[in-house]
């Protein structure tokens, strides 16, 4: 692991941008962490949508919170194709997307995308203003797509935020198992007249789950249209289960 | 308006019985106020389920916990056939269910239930200590199925929550045209594994509001399994729209 990056300090929140590699390949990422206190503290880890990146506005947003309100470590990393691992000339949203429909229908892609994730987890608890606390997941549409397969592989990982997609795409059979795997709680966000995910697509994921305490959030409008409210209310979810003596029961 | 019992104080709240007079029937009412202040403050319509009554336990830690933690005024009144409005001998839920379904069916009954609140709620908008605030409603299953022709027909009323329930029944129809005829916030509660309402009727009724702030929470269980947390978050729903310089944004 390497440090690429010494980011801003917003308020008592140090960003850093860091490398990993993992079989061959460099994972780029990015960690915030408060300044006070010190490891072990729960890690969130964040998974940006297609054609986004690690550092987009409400991961930003997210990751600041969660470390500045409840005092986590959380971190992002670029998904296959996106932020700093784009292939050259991929600048705009239709190359970022064709790229993620090729990087989705590779065999192999998810498997890689847990293993950056699993080398960034372990890079990141060896660190001691990390360490080895419980871990959460927040990730909709491509985050849901690669976070599903990595909740499910990673018993170490006790909450997850998912949403914006549903059992549909290259990988929808292994989606499906995957998630049938998968019993911590999980809240599940859906955007009610989303273009992109039909509705029963969308309930045939979240029906899958076998979490007894799971949930689903549904707004109008379309993929996008996500109500700030419903971030700030899947940040207080995962505090509610990464650090259930310090939060209220709401 | 006639007080027919002088009820419990908890903590700040006071419970009083009351009784109206609408068209020939007797309603019988509960308020919760709190001792303190005075009105003008918002005032929250409890709605019950069949089988149930104006007292039962979820509708009375509501009403007490509205007027505690928000100094709302709320009242609850039993449905037809119900609480006090009982046939002699429909002592048990099957009768009351039987009643419940005959009254549903019978031409007239959604229009004399909205008669007997609307009565209610000019009774109680004199009173000196609940005056003419916002309006807000809360009613699940029968609250719904009585509360939704209600709340199109009460500008007064300004923010709902719903649920439980969707288009079927003999209703079926006016509850379809009521609910495109409120567009003010709606929060809608679904069991997704209820085994009376399926799940496309309850879409279809959530489809049909033409509330731009409209959001559908979803838990796993049967009919009467919604969370306590549920419950907690409905509260807070209506304070923020009742009283929205008074309760931070989530």
């Amino acid at each position: 692991m390497r440090w690429t990056a010494e980011g801003d300090v917003a308020g008592d929140v140090r960003e850093r941008g860091f490398e990993v590699d993992v079989a061959g390949r460099t994972v780029p990422g990015v960690l915030w962490v408060p300044e006070s206190g010190t490891g072990p503290r729960p890690l969130v880890l964040l998974g940006h949508g297609a054609t986004r990146h690690k550092r987009v506005d409400y991961l930003v947003a997210l990751g600041r919170r969660l470390a500045s309100d409840h005092g986590f470590a959380v971190a992002a990393i670029d998904g296959p194709g996106h932020g700093d691992r784009r292939a050259p000339g991929h600048d705009d949203d239709i190359a970022l997307f064709s790229a993620f429909l090729a990087e989705w229908s590779r065999e192999g892609t998810v498997d890689d995308m847990v293993a950056d994730w699993q080398a960034t987890i372990d890079a990141l608890r060896a660190l001691d203003d990390v360490g080895d606390g419980p871990i959460g997941y927040w990730g909709l549409s491509m985050g849901t797509i690669y976070g599903v397969p990595l909740v499910a592989a990673e018993p170490r990982i006790q909450v997850a935020v998912f949403g914006l997609m549903g059992l549909l795409g290259p990988t929808r059979d292994r989606m499906a198992a995957d998630a049938a795997s998968i019993s911590c709680p999980v809240m599940f966000l859906q955007q009610w007249d989303d273009s992109l995910i039909p509705r029963p697509e969308a309930f045939g994921l979240f029906d899958a789950f076998s979490s007894v305490d799971k949930r689903l959030h549904a707004h109008p409008g379309d993929h996008s249209a996500v109500p700030v409210e419903e971030i700030l209310f899947s940040a207080r979810f995962l505090a509610r289960h990464l650090a259930p003596h310090a939060v209220d029961a709401m």
